[in-house]
């Protein structure tokens, strides 16, 4: 049965999922989610598909999970790729510190100065953001200096979810040239066979709504 | 071998790994971090205890594990407890939507606002968290009606989570009077025997500061 994921282009957090799928080989399809169109924040989403209210949501037969963390995981168990052997404990940790300090960071100030009115933007809260998210890019780029992955010698969910942001055009205060050993760790993933950009793995991008 | 954290008494996130040792009934120490003399911001920390410059930070003999959901696992795959069984991605879900969503932010916020000398104070980032929290703590108290636990019918990791920062006196903008179903679940956590509120689980606390 193919394994259907609630996505949006958008979402890096959808990404983190939808790329673990893709590149595990398993038969998968996406669904669109009208984030934009208010779908994840009405009623009926929160009661039928996520009490969260967000996305990703991945559904295998009668099994649902979200949190794109969880669905890597399953994906891991289900065809033993990207979670790290005896480094699995590494693994969880780039996955929650990625979910603490990063993503949940990076998705928020992208979203607060791409998807927002301009006039509805807070800059103080953005200028914030982008401070610490600063720290966050310096704790990843020094710990991929000499390294080609962030556990090991291959790709790990570690890997897929701290890249989950970071491929997308929209200004976020993140640019990688700043950022040599994240730059370079980037293009090993782009050179994965089968790799592809959130725009052309997920229905729904900006370019749909100008 | 005793088990050894190195912590402090006002994060949250290090009373996750605190209290999942403490009431599993494994043989921990904690060790004193002196985060407010700015020991996880020295070089020393960061090269030598935690490349993320964070807090906790657990080693057993040989092993040193970092991001307390990381240490929340490995006490489940160590005791057998707090796990959730066959309901291991639930757990896993909601400990991932803390970290993303919920201790992330009150942790940030808390410190903001009673941990930053009040001249440095980032009003509106501070009332623009406490927005993105109150959000959180309906998702929380919506998914608490009718239910004892987060997942399944005892505590587990999902739980041990999810409270790390909410018995803290500080000011953040929660109250637990204002969401029943939260404060009676707070109310089971501090009914286990063996629980402990952090300021008396870990070392360091404002009054040793005051």
């Amino acid at each position: 049965m193919t394994i259907r994921l609630y996505c949006f282009g958008e979402s890096g957090n959808a990404y983190k999922a939808a790329l673990a799928l893709e590149l595990s080989g398993l038969d998968w399809e996406p669904v669109k989610v009208d984030f934009f169109g208010g779908e994840t924040r009405g009623e009926a989403y929160r009661t039928q598909v996520n009490e969260m209210g967000e996305a990703p949501v991945m559904v295998d037969g009668d099994l649902k999970l979200t949190q794109s963390g969880v669905i890597q995981q399953y994906v891991t168990d289900k065809t033993g790729k990207f979670g790290g052997g005896e480094d699995h404990y590494e693994v969880l940790r780039w996955v929650l510190w990625d979910n603490h300090k990063l993503s949940s960071q990076a998705g928020m100030t992208r979203f607060l100065m791409n998807f927002l009115p301009e006039d509805k933007r807070p800059e103080p809260v953005i200028a914030f953001m982008q401070g610490r998210l600063k720290a966050a890019y310096a704790v990843l780029n020094d710990h991929l200096e000499g390294r080609d992955w962030i556990v090991g010698d291959g790709l790990t969910n570690a890997d897929i979810s701290c890249c989950g942001y970071l491929f997308y055009p929209e200004p976020f205060g993140f640019d990688r040239n700043d950022w040599p050993h994240i730059n370079r760790w980037l293009a090993n993933i782009q050179a994965i066979p089968g790799w592809k950009h959130p725009y052309d793995l997920m229905p729904g991008s900006p370019a749909d709504r100008a």
